[in-house]
C-alpha cells in the first residue's frame, strides 16, 4: 500500500471544510471540490473562520502555520481536476444516497487506478454505494464528528469487499491527521456513536414521556452518577431535536410515541434545541 | 406533615452506614440498627472510615464536626427500641423480599404511627412490600447511590398509595442532608438511572460482542464525542460485571447471548471488574 499524500475532500459544506483544513493542517497536500464558483467562495469563508477558531481552540495553532495549512488548500470545480493524482478522495457531499451514487460513478472513471475512496456519510451505509465506486475493494467509510479538532474520533469502517490493507491505511490516515482512529470491524448503521447514544437518549424519552421523571432531574441524576458534562436532554439539545425526531418518527410504535412526544410538547413550540435558543433548556444568544 | 428530626437506619452495611453517616453529619439525630453486636462492631468500624473519607473527600468536613456526627448516632440490636418515636426509617437491609417484608411487618408494629418507611432498595419495587407495612400511605423509596457524599443524587419515588405530603417530605429531607431530590413521579424498576444506564451498558455489549468495535475503541468515541470521564466498558468495570451479568442472564434470547459472552470472555477468567484488579481494563492494586 503507497503512502497517502495527496487527499481530494469532496463537499465543502460543515464537515467537509473541516476535514480538508485538519488534512492540511497536518501536512497533507489537499483539493477541495465543489459544485460551483459560488461554492467555492463559501468554502473560502468557511476556512477563514476556521483559521480563527484553530487560533483560539488548537493549543500551538498560530497565525504562520494556519496560513501555511491554507496554502496547502487547492479550490476546484472541475472534479477529474480535483481527483487527478490524489491518493484518498474524501466524499462529503449530501446526504441522498442517489447523489452519493452517482458520484461514486463519475469517480470511478476520473481517478486514478490507485486511489482510495472513503465516505463520511453518517446514515447511509457504505455497502449500499460500494457497487457504484467500480472498486469496492479501495472503498469504506471514514466518519468523522463535528469540530474534528476538538472531537477527535475518526471511525473506520469497510464493507465484506473493502481490503484490509486499504482499511490499515485509512486507520493509518486518520491517526496522521490527528485523530483517534476507531477501527469498526463490521457494518454497522450508526457506527459506534450513534449505537450508543440513540438508546440513551430513547431511555431518558421515555423516562420524561412516560411521566417518570423531569428532563431535567433525568440529566442531574446521569451527571451526578456518571460524572458526564452533559446529561441526555442537554445532549438532545446540542444535536438539536430534529434529528432525533426522525429517526424516531422511522422507527416502531412505541418510538413513534416518543416521537410524537418530542413534537407535541417541543418542536411545535419552536423548542429545537441550542440553535433555536431553547429546547429542553433555555439558551443565552451569543452576543 | 411535621419535620423530620430524628431518623433510623436499619442495616449497616456499605450504604447504611453511609446513609447513617451523611443524616447524622447533616445535623440529624441518628439511630442504627442491625441484628447483633458483631454487626454492631462492624458498623462503628465502617463509621470511623467513613470519618477519613470526609476529612480527605468533603470540603470543610473537619476532625470535631466529624465527632459531633459520630455522637448524635446512637447504636440498636433491639428494633422497638431503634424506632421508638423516629420520625423516619431509612431501611437498607439485604436485597431480599422476604426479608424486607417480614422486617416492615415487625416495624408497622413497633414504630409510632407517625413514622414514615422508606426504603433504599435498588431492584425490588416498594410496591412489592407496601402491603406489609401496614401503613402504605407513609411509604416509599429513597434511593442512593454509593459514596453518597460525592454521587449525592437521592431519588424519591413511591408508590400509588404514597400520602403526596409523605413524598414532598421526602423530597425535603433529602435535601436537608445535601443530597439532590431526584423526584420519580411514577414506580419504576431501576429508578432513572439504571433506566439510563443498562440501554447503554448493553448497547456497549452489543458492540463487542458483535465483533463490531473493541471495548477500548468503544470507549474512546463515547468519551471523545460526549465528553464523559469514562466510557461503557470503563462502568461495567466499576460496578462490576457480576451484576450486569445477572440482569442480562434474566432478560430475552439476545440479551442472555450479552451475559454468556461477558461470562466466557471475563467473568471465567477471574475479569469481575475493578475490585478483582482486572475487567475490561487492569487496574493497578492500591498499596
Amino acid at each position: 500500500m503507497d503512502k497517502i499524500n495527496k487527499v481530494t475532500v469532496l463537499g465543502t459544506g460543515v464537515l467537509g471544510s473541516q476535514i480538508a483544513f485538519q488534512t492540511a493542517y497536518s501536512g497533507f497536500e489537499v483539493s477541495v471540490y465543489d459544485i460551483d464558483e459560488a461554492a467555492i467562495a463559501k468554502a473560502r469563508q468557511r476556512f477563514d473562520a476556521l483559521v480563527e477558531r484553530y487560533e483560539q481552540e488548537v493549543p500551538g495553532a498560530d497565525g504562520p502555520k494556519l496560513h501555511t495549512a491554507l496554502a496547502r488548500i487547492g479550490f476546484f470545480t472541475d472534479l477529474g481536476a480535483a481527483v487527478a493524482d490524489t491518493d484518498l478522495v474524501i466524499e462529503a457531499i449530501p446526504e441522498v444516497l442517489e447523489l452519493k451514487r452517482q458520484t461514486y460513478a463519475r469517480l470511478g472513471q476520473l481517478a486514478p487506478g490507485k486511489t482510495i475512496f472513503a465516505t463520511n456519510s453518517s446514515t447511509l451505509l457504505p455497502s449500499k454505494m460500494k457497487d457504484a465506486t467500480g472498486r469496492p475493494d479501495r472503498f469504506l467509510a471514514l466518519h468523522f464528528a463535528n469540530e474534528i479538532w476538538k472531537y477527535n474520533t475518526a471511525e473506520v469502517m469497510g464493507t465484506d469487499d473493502t481490503d484490509p490493507k486499504v482499511f490499515d491505511a485509512l486507520v493509518d490516515f486518520a491517526a496522521a491527521i490527528g485523530m483517534v482512529p476507531i477501527p469498526v470491524r463490521k457494518e454497522k448503521a450508526g457506527y459506534v456513536l450513534n449505537s450508543l447514544l440513540v438508546p440513551l437518549l430513547n431511555a431518558a424519552a421515555e423516562l420524561a414521556a412516560g411521566g417518570y421523571a423531569d428532563p431535567h432531574d433525568v440529566d442531574k441524576v446521569w451527571r451526578s452518577a456518571t460524572g458526564a458534562p452533559l446529561g441526555p436532554f442537554q445532549i438532545y439539545d446540542v444535536i438539536g431535536l430534529t434529528t432525533p425526531y426522525n429517526i424516531l418518527s422511522n422507527g416502531d410504535e412505541h418510538e413513534q410515541q416518543l416521537a410524537a412526544w418530542l413534537k407535541a410538547n417541543y418542536i411545535d413550540h419552536g423548542k429545537l434545541g441550542v440553535a433555536s435558543g431553547e429546547g429542553f433548556y433555555v439558551y443565552q444568544p451569543v452576543v
